[in-house]
């Protein structure tokens, strides 16, 4: 596997994407109930149905597990996995914060991954051994200078009702009151900001695997500490707890919230 | 008072200030401490030293206040009121949600406002009694629709410590709590996110003129409501506690934090 070139494909295919997800934003757009009750759009659909054709095309053995329709099994090893919109909610109220995300697992393991905040014209990618970007320039994430403190650092959190749906509003309040700059930057838009050090750490609880797939990678790439802290089966679906960004922010994290 | 052509020419000098403060961001940029700890820049003092040329040249007698330097009286009951950059913990932060505001109060009622969120390149401006706009295009707040819920609404709140800070984190917490997509879009981001109703309100406490003045008059000539919770000193600051956005969504949050 060329993982450079793999990762450009990646790149262009979600470009290919972010256009048809714009044009729906131009246009309006129209709104369907999941079964969850969380809403889907057009857009969203549109978006996992070019991909999945995309990578289909480049890669037929590779399995594709996506948000919005069937996975399809792979060979190899290799399975994308696809968040066509990330951050639905902010999406379809105009909140300019949602992104597109997608990720490669060989055996369980992110290889290549892209986050496209197209509300914002950011674009994130990172493969296994060869770094991180944005908008094609090198990200890092370095460490707190001496003169830094982790006090000053945001602290990027998931919606509190993430933190319910598991039984944990518990580590939401605690890191809301316990850190001055605590901050609900939900989605893929704190999972980028972490990547760059922009907030110190993201804590995103109970959230799926192409929801944190890409990112996981994007922040060790960017020379980052991804920690899942906690797993669990939602019916079918497997939900993940994760900490991500500086490593003394995470350490700083884990400390809060066991305590 | 050519209120239209006011607007304009706010909007013209908030224009060039956004070029000099996106020319420090892309030369990198050094800090200072102010004396009540926040971080101020040299994109900050810039910022503002160039909207107080400008407003000077063109409305010699208009007083100004600004975060940055002593206030200057004018003559005729008009000052400016102006935040170089609001949001400077996520400006420095590399976080692209800060912004510029600047607003005309005709004895203490705003008239004239707009804010610049440079970061993502969008620009809202008012004037009383000619509505609202981004990147000159009308904005509008519409009421509910019949499918609509306030619980799916967005509302963003202001940084806990904020709260904290004039001892009502209590009500921080009961949002937060209380409301399944309460989340912290701080500074002028979640203003103008509540102007165009990507978030149903803001609740954003112990601000100073300069963080509110603008954003009354963006929600109000947008067709929202705005309401002031309370009022108190700071030392020789007035701070004020604001809730604004959609009529419905407003009357929610009042309810909500008096329970």
């Amino acid at each position: 596997m060329d993982l450079a070139s793999t990762r450009d494909i990646a790149v262009n295919i979600v470009a290919e994407a972010r256009a048809g997800i714009l044009a729906h934003v131009a246009a309006g757009f129209s709104f369907e109930k999941k079964a969850d009750r969380s809403f889907v759009t057009a857009a969203d659909l549109d978006a996992e149905r070019l991909i999945r054709r995309r990578l289909e095309e480049h890669f037929p053995d590779h399995g594709i597990v996506g948000e919005e329709f069937e996975a399809t099994a792979g060979m190899g090893g290799y399975t994308w996995v696809i968040d066509p919109i990330d951050g639905t909610h902010s999406f379809r109220h105009g909140i300019p914060l949602y992104g597109t995300m997608l990720a490669l697992l060989e055996d369980n393991r992110p290889i290549v991954s892209v986050i496209d905040l197209a509300g914002i014209g950011r674009c994130y990618a990172a493969a296994r051994g060869l770094g991180s970007t944005r908008n094609g320039q090198p990200i890092y994430l370095r460490r707190l200078g001496r003169e830094e403190r982790i006090g000053d650092e945001v602290i990027a959190l998931g919606e509190r009702k993430q933190f319910v749906g598991c039984g944990l509003e518990g580590v939401f309040d605690r890191l809301m009151a316990g850190h001055p700059h605590a901050r609900t930057y939900c989605d893929c838009f704190g999972h980028a900001l972490a990547a760059e050090g922009s907030v110190g750490a993201m804590v995103d609880y109970n959230i799926r695997i192409w929801d944190s797939a890409a990112s996981v990678l994007l922040v060790e790439e960017a020379g980052g500490k991804a920690v899942c802290l906690g797993e669990r089966l939602d019916g079918a679906d497997k939900r993940y707890d994760w900490v991500f960004g500086k490593p003394e922010v995470v350490e700083w994290v884990r400390v809060a919230i066991s305590e």
